[in-house]
């Protein structure tokens, strides 16, 4: 019975994850099935079925060193690794070349880490990429994909067979020109922009220390699994990585090893024009143990010494620098620039097959590596169904806390959480809305055991703390407040690991709205992997008064409005910041970005968390027959003014309509009848008012409506002078209406 | 009559910085006018002027001996520098503390360092703040901006008087939250968001060093500067310093000295609770020499040694880790963040006042620091006039090269310039815009003495190598193709400095468009703070094919068009290149956002410089008495699709217009008359085509128009392919503009 629950689990993590597009339907094994369904087991597979059950103290280490995929002795015979390794180096080599496009030269370099990594050490189920305690590999140097398409095609994933290696970069294909989390199972993240996915790998092994901290037993270390990266020069020169790894290093993670796939070249040229710096230094600096593979072609012996020395640092992060030849085996275009970013062609192709004794037709897998690789499949079930009865274990003993950490691996939340959400009425007291947030996120922790994260460095202005729990640190990563420091798109990039690491795992992050300039390449990839990263932007608009304009956002809506897949939410009070995190915490697979105020706002007559999830809604209205004289539409500390603006008119006898407009992109996805009755086509009489660029607002007002905003910087003065000289007020809204009607 | 020409270098610089809103007049000094006019000449100028002229080939080391401001021996009585720098802790309290608002808690503990640098090391001259050789101060972490606005006054800056101080961070004045270089002459850039100044500081040094090797001979060294940042931890946390420190190290710009004030407090608390890594070892890593003052609250002698050593390292960057009590002074508040970025509090203040034994009234300025100050202005005014005579003693040797030097330090570009752009025809060959672009940037080189750029580390697929130049590199600094390795958000802020070292400078920078998202706060500051950078940014669209959605720009052109004073520009072909690079270099005071495709386009009947300089501009019309039948609006690679359709829609009788819409902004300013002329109020139907997102559009196509457009990401495949899945075709304009006429 305990088995069958575990079961479940796996079942759920396999179909959360997949959604409406699942991978063709596998059977999951249980422990007892695998056994009998063993036909041919590696003698690896044996060795470890024929182990007894170690006591549970020495449990961990004992498991590991029986199950031979995770072992990093070697373990085969060196003509068959070299067989494997020139297998996904052609791989590589013959889906660049049919699709004529792509990036041959790092698969080639990087093979004989790719072969260790995947046959040899990682822990990992091909039938279920989602398997919760797997090992998670993530290619920083995503230009490289056929490295981890070869890989996954030869461990007997079913997201990579031998057509989708044919169809490389085509339409539909699930093997695109950059890995794809959401294309690709097996792929855990989406990388290609340089930097994000060693980011997304420090967010991802914070999440396994997180969790091992939490829920791990002295008698069932039920979390336990290693984050390999292999990252190029071109991650290295970008500044967030430096970023990620300064927190990567201040916070010991020790089961993060990453590569560095030290090949001197890059797009332009040798390193040596634009890259002189120490690495090796740089990275002892960040607090990281330091290990140099000089010979990365062909020293698999080096390699598997260094994957050693890597694991044995328990309370450091490791960089592997391995030297390699970029383009390894072609005789005329390796170690140069021209094997980066296009294919070899069919002479160099000819020539390089001859070159590394390569007899085979393109494509070709030959059998005995085939064979080798096959255990992959058993051994990735067993070391699955291992887990399965370990949590079965788990959750016979610890109910609480295997409920909890059942809740985060499927991302099923627990029934009833959104009543935690606070509620406000009219006489609640004026507050800012970043305020209003915190109590939002405290209230958020009580009831979502996945729930955590941080700012850069603005805490306490960005009122992100939850006050239940402590600071995430090396000595205390069972905590939940993330101390970013001033490292915004590092921030960015980790929370869509941690999002990508379980989808139970709900992060936020904060910083000034302004400074989502720092993080807009790992916002928008959020947007793009379906990391349901929730981003906390206080300050968002001129009414953060003396900063100055470097400090005040005005594009910056109209910036997140335009980015497909991301809700840009701007609550204007209490009860539209609860409606905004509702929405926040129910989509999972489309990030927020929540603007909030600094100044105080009072709360509105009308407001609703169920209008927020409209959208947009009506929340004043003294018209009838869905025909007013004039629809007055506000977001945020706007919608105050709107509704002052609109009692005058009402004063003056007209019919007036106050509209919410707190997420564009809900809006858009109600019912045409929806939008009608709240927008009429009919009355054309429109004035939206928002304290940033009114670009995009004819959409919504129409050719005959009027908006009122800022289209220039903003400027250094209290918040009262800066909204009066630049005319964002209720006289402003009353002309403009008056003008229209 | 040597002197009369370079007097004219001078208030040409300062005019042309100034442009609109000039500083208060004042006479510019000439040399002569100056040794009559000091009546009080302090003993280190009256020393300076009884020097009798060296010898050429040592004249460098003796002038600097011989200017007491530059010398970092400790000249000053050790009470007279304590008195000095209390006076600049209490005008930063005083001013913060009547705002109500601002960060004292830099100042208090950077004073001593900032006194240092204004009062014995930086060459400036107060009264011409635009002086071309004086020594660049950047205070990277510009919260602490009363530092800057303390020492500028002292120093005698008409930019900021007492009453300047006195309105801080209020309505219209000159004092802001953050240095902002276009409100307060002496503000080299703009800093406050963190990382930009460091990374501006770099552009500045670069600036030296490139045009010190082209210009300097053995017998006259006519641009000879140092570059001074203070940086802070919040700055050394962020990507960006990473970056663009790594440049420097690269570059090795001996002539950058940096301070970073060690003060362990960020926002959020102490920085151990998220930044424990050795900056010393990272740094030397870059390859900077690196210096600790462990005593930055009164080692004064510490600090002066630390820049003589500096100094002394030609070949490298040098770091001066200082360390500080941040809010020194303060007995209850220093050394803890509540003193970072809110004002003390009267109780404090007084308490602080007694602590440090300071018994003046608020913005008192005692007369013994005044009087010791005030040597600033006439030693300041003889330094540049000693320039002057020096460039008229180059000038009259070197005349083409002081005509270089004097269009890259006045800004006034070379006569006919524009003539250097290449034109086409339609019979010309198809082509890339980024090949086109490069055409232009070439033919550029050969007319812009200050244009200079790069890419980051795409120069051969975004096109922008200048082929009669090498790489500017360490040992050829006199060449102006920059390599910028994969570090875009560096690269940008880099540009920034490069641009605001002189009004001539030229910068240009490219990656693909997409990477913006990694910049994109280094632009936002290239429009805030008036620098001219050119944003090359190629393979714009869906159209660069198999790379897939990563990298397919989407919402970057709205997110651009929502941005205040950056030109968003998207030609189409040969002609319109050609003007957007005519727009782009004409706007010295906006940056240019040129978005070029990877794919081959036509060059079009009707497309010309002139319509560019337009923004929106109709192409070809078979209609009469401006009222078409339909408008179909294009930009960039659609404008051939929405020529194509036209012919179509011709062919059945259709009167069509199609109109370029190649840059929004541009069109904005253009009269209401010619706006009509182009899209005529009476014609609602309107068919916008662009492959990306269609926010925005309503705007100009109105509420009875269509627009078609990409509010999804892209996907992995060719091109083409991709094109006709997304609806990007003339079918979908044909039929969109059928079903509105």
């Amino acid at each position: 019975m305990a088995s069958s629950s575990s079961l479940t689990l796996s079942q759920a993590i396999l179909y959360h994850n997949h959604g409406s597009n699942p991978l063709p339907a596998f059977s999951l094994p249980t422990y007892s099935a695998l056994k009998s369904s063993n036909s041919t087991p590696s003698v690896s597979l044996s060795a470890r079925a024929a182990v007894s059950r170690p006591r549970l103290s020495s449990r961990r280490r004992t498991i590991r060193a029986s199950a031979a995929v995770e072992t990093i002795e070697k373990t085969t015979d060196t003509a068959l690794v070299d067989k494997s390794v020139n297998t996904i180096r052609f791989l590589a080599i013959d889906a660049v070349e049919k699709a004529n496009s792509g990036h041959p030269g790092l698969p080639m370099g990087c093979a004989p880490m790719g072969h260790i990594l995947y046959d040899e050490v990682m822990r990992y189920n091909p039938k279920n990429p989602y398997w919760f305690n797997r090992d998670r590999f993530v290619l920083s140097a995503g230009h490289g994909c056929m490295l981890q398409y070869a890989l996954l095609h030869l461990a007997g994933y079913d997201s990579v067979k031998e057509e989708d290696l044919k169809s490389f970069r085509q339409w539909g294909s699930r093997t695109p020109g950059h890995p794809e989390n959401f294309e690709t199972p097996g792929c855990e993240v989406t990388t290609g922009p340089l930097g994000q996915g060693i980011a997304n790998a420090v967010g991802l092994a914070l999440a396994e220390k997180h969790l091992a901290a939490r829920f791990n037993k002295p008698d069932n270390e039920i979390v336990d699994h290693y984050t390999y990266v292999i990252l190029g020069d071109g991650c290295q020169m970008e500044g967030i990585s430096n970023e990620a790894c300064s927190l990567a290093g201040h916070w010991g993670l020790g089961k993060l090893i990453a590569f560095y796939d030290d090949n001197h070249i890059s797009i332009d040229g040798d390193t040596d024009i634009a890259f002189t710096e120490s690495v090796d230094t740089r990275f002892e600096g960040l607090g990281w143990h330091v290990i140099w593979v000089k010979n990365g072609n062909t020293g698999y012996d080096e390699i598997r010494a260094a994957i050693k020395e890597a694991k044995s640092v328990k309370d450091k992060p490791t960089l592997i620098k391995v030297t390699t030849t970029i383009g390894y085996g072609s005789p005329n275009k390796a170690n140069s620039y021209s094997v980066h970013g296009a294919a070899l062609g069919a002479k160099e192709v000819d020539a390089t097959r001859k070159n590394l004794g390569w007899p085979f037709e393109p494509f070709h897998v030959p059998e005995d590596v085939k064979k080798h690789w096959s255990r992959h499949v058993p051994d990735g079930a067993a070391l699955e169904a291992e887990w399965n009865a370990k949590f079965a274990e788990y959750e016979k003993k610890y109910k609480e806390e295997a409920a909890e950490l059942k809740s985060i691996s499927t991302g099923e939340l627990p029934a009833g959480w959104e009543k935690a959400l606070p509620t406000y009425t009219p006489e609640s007291p004026a507050d800012a809305t970043r305020n209003l947030s915190q109590q939002c996120l405290n209230a958020l922790a009580k009831v979502l055991p996945g729930f955590l994260g941080g700012s850069a460095d603005l805490a306490s202005s960005n009122m992100t703390l939850m006050k239940m729990y402590g600071d995430f640190q090396k000595a205390t990563p069972e905590e939940r407040n993330l101390r970013f420091g001033v490292r915004e798109h590092g921030m960015g990039a980790i929370c869509n690991g941690i999002a990508l690491h379980s989808p139970g795992l709900i992060p936020y992050c904060a910083t000034f709205f302004v400074f989502t300039d720092y993080m807009r390449a790992a916002m928008r990839i959020s947007a793009l992997c379906e990391a349901g990263v929730i981003y906390v932007m206080t300050h968002d608009s001129i009414g953060l008064g003396e900063d100055g304009p470097t400090h005040q956002p005005i594009e910056h809506l109209a910036s997140f409005r335009a980015m497909p897949n991301i809700m840009m939410l701007r609550p204007a009070d209490g009860n539209e910041t609860a409606g905004t995190y509702k929405v926040a915490v129910d989509n999972r697979k489309r990030p927020s970005v929540i603007a909030l105020s600094r100044q105080k706002l009072p709360n509105l007559p009308g407001t609703s968390i169920e209008g927020v999830e409209k959208g947009g809604y009506t929340i004043s209205d003294n018209s009838s027959g869905n025909k007013p004289d004039v629809i007055l539409i506000g977001t945020g500390s706007e919608l105050e003014i709107a509704a002052k603006a609109a009692d005058e008119l009402r004063k003056e006898g007209k019919a007036v309509r106050v509209v919410s407009f707190v997420c564009w992109e809900l809006f858009e996805e109600q019912s045409d009848a929806y939008k009608e009755s709240v927008l009429p086509a009919a009355v054309s009489a429109r004035v939206s008012i928002e304290a940033g660029s009114t670009f995009g607002w004819a959409k919504i007002v129409g050719s005959g409506g009027k908006s009122i905003g800022i289209d220039r910087f903003g400027a250094s003065a209290p918040a009262g002078k800066i909204y009066k000289e630049y005319g964002i007020t209720a006289e402003a809204v009353i002309a403009a209406a008056k003008s229209l009607c």
